[in-house]
């Protein structure tokens, strides 16, 4: 017997914790495949986290995850498990332990992370969709560098219940597809389906988003934005954030550290994991965060909320790059990851600090490589989302 | 030597965990008294958090939270601690194991909860301010009950290093005082200073939450609310919950009873509690709350936070009753109290459900009993609330 493994030249799935399951219903989903990030839990498999060390240390899971069985419920067929970044602490999606998926529209890239298989698959076509995570930008990053459509939904939109958590106020379930229907039909199915979304107002552009991404991003995408301008009405320009976007960089990270902490801690120092370069820091960073720091950095994400919240007013969208640039090279050095992580961080940290729903379509290029229009709704406006990449597609 | 003890004739302050300190500084608030809430560690002695068995099964704290010794390192004498509900767990100050705090203000009524003993102890003039905390009411709740200022921060912006968690992303420090003045004096302490407010702009009235409240609630405040108005401009009518009230009192149950599984549900499960009326059908509750109505919670609080955001649009306040009425009598049947509290929690829960800052005003009397009316700011305003305080007073 085949399974995925046999045709994934791009290294998205994982050997160690391969799992396969079919359909446990019929329904809207009938027909297509997907792949799960290793994060999710399987009935009687071991979840591997991307981490050795997390494998060992667990025993295998008693449930499936929801979001998995909902899928499968409706008719999906899951072909195997994803690959993530360790502890899916990453935006890059080069795992020390378990090597770089290959993102096959942007040779010699990397596919960015965490949920750095998901993304390679459906950019490959192994899949038709696949689940992932997005906790600081793991669905939408990589969508934005494979070329495909990525979802974030509203913070608690989708159920996590047996998913691995990194940092559970920010943690989501999202998913990507190659085109516009299946993503939608895929949100239908996970979306809690008592929160019926408001038709897309004003449109916002995010004037400084656009600046700290840069003049090469800003002209990649400026067909894009036209597109939607041409659908929705012409973008009125706003700021993400008035004290600057680069202090979201030390709020999302004190605050996704100290999560990390409470959720991760205990496991860590009673195992004391052999951590890859980079998640090592994070968590020894994490280890010996100031209490003070960690207050100050909540009352912050409550203003930044606040702010991107009184901005969107229930109906309208806010337009932004998804990410300040292409795809960097593989194997580039950690100082020169962890800079650039930082940038990302900032232009990708507004859905996670508000709860807000996040879409991120494959609409520029830069070198030939893809580049992501992203769209911000106001909580609980995912269908608008999805239906919005509809009509542009 | 005296203590606060011999003075206490209205039961605020615990005997069984008494602890005493001296300021450990000077600054501005040498020469005020105040007590703190038996959930904040005192270095070298036990927490009682209102319940016997946690007391028995934790050790001596070994540091000082941070918001008492910043108080103290500002001045104040901390003369004794106060006494809570059960795991702050409640809102009427009807503790199980450690009796009722007499409301000198309401005779034969309850203080209100969880912050009891320091609403008591502020009320009965034995010290100049108190620090409690408030989850889903329980600084705002018992300030109005006993006819006392009342404070609740920004989510984030005051720290609880140092204290008992009940459900973390809804807890904040707040505290309780008679004068406008020394309300201001102690949040200047309290709040972490790089967060300016914004004087006040629109003021909005909660329509929905008057017309739960009803109509003696509205008529007992309609002078407090024309005195609003004079100083900072007519009101425009608002919902603070378009979709209802209601809706608040079981996603705030299932938010609130989730996290608080989680930070307690260990302890529990190993040291079984003998819990008193109330905390254990809601501990009960916990234990066995299914995941998909914490997501379903978690999506709805989300656009509630929302709403409530976008209305505040970074300088308005909206105005609101605090307590659907005044205190109720003590002693009353568990039923009566449950649904009473039910219906405080919808009309409490806007602040915790969107990080906003919450001021209650002892402004109203019905039956010559303490109302209060109450204004919420946008995120980061608490300085704008506490400012306000001072004009009306």
């Amino acid at each position: 017997m085949t399974t995925i493994l046999d045709r994934d030249t791009f290294g998205a799935f994982t050997r160690h914790t391969h799992a396969a399951l079919p359909p446990s219903g019929t329904g809207s989903l009938t027909g297509l495949t997907f792949g799960a990030k290793d994060l999710y839990d399987i009935a009687g498999a071991h979840t591997g986290f991307g981490s050795p060390d997390w494998l060992g240390s667990h025993g295998p899971a008693d449930v499936t995850a929801v979001a998995v069985q909902r899928l499968m419920d409706a008719g999906a067929e899951m072909v195997g498990r994803t690959h993530t970044d360790e502890m899916a602490w990453s935006l890059l999606g080069e795992n020390a332990h378990y090597g770089t998926p290959v993102n096959v529209n942007a040779p010699g890239r990397v596919p960015g992370g965490s949920s750095s298989g998901s993304a390679a698959a459906v950019a490959g076509g192994l899949v038709d969709f696949a689940l992932g995570s997005d906790t600081g930008g793991s669905v939408r990053l990589p969508a934005s560098f494979c070329g495909v459509l990525g979802m974030r939904p509203s913070h608690g939109r989708v159920s996590l219940a047996g998913a691995c958590a990194l940092a559970p106020s920010f943690d989501t379930a999202g998913w990507f597809a190659r085109e516009a229907d299946v993503l939608e039909r895929v949100g239908r199915v996970l979306l809690a389906d008592d929160s019926p979304s408001r038709p897309v107002g004003r449109v916002l552009l995010a004037e400084d988003a656009f600046a700290w991404a840069g003049d090469a991003v800003t002209a990649a995408l400026a067909e894009a934005v036209a597109r939607v301008e041409s659908l929705f009405g012409a973008a009125e320009r706003v700021a993400l954030a008035p004290q600057g976007l680069a202090g979201w960089i030390d709020d999302f990270r004190v605050l996704q550290s100290a999560e990390a902490w409470e959720a991760h801690g205990d496991w860590v120092t009673r195992v004391k994991p052999q951590f890859g370069p980079g998640v090592k820091e994070r968590f020894a960073f994490a280890a010996t965060l100031e209490p003070a720091l960690v207050t100050k950095a909540r009352a912050h994400r409550m203003t930044s909320a606040a702010h991107v919240h009184s901005l969107l007013g229930g109906d309208a969208v806010i337009v932004l790059p998804t990410t300040p640039g292409i795809a960097p090279m593989r194997g580039l050095p950690q100082d020169t990851l962890n800079a650039f992580r930082g940038q990302c961080i900032a232009m990708l940290a507004a859905a996670g600090m508000a709860g807000c729903p996040q879409i991120t379509l494959p609409m520029g290029r830069i070198d030939g490589c893809p580049l992501g229009l992203s769209v911000i709704g106001a909580p609980g406006n995912d269908t608008q989302l999805l239906a919005l990449a509809g009509a542009l597609a």
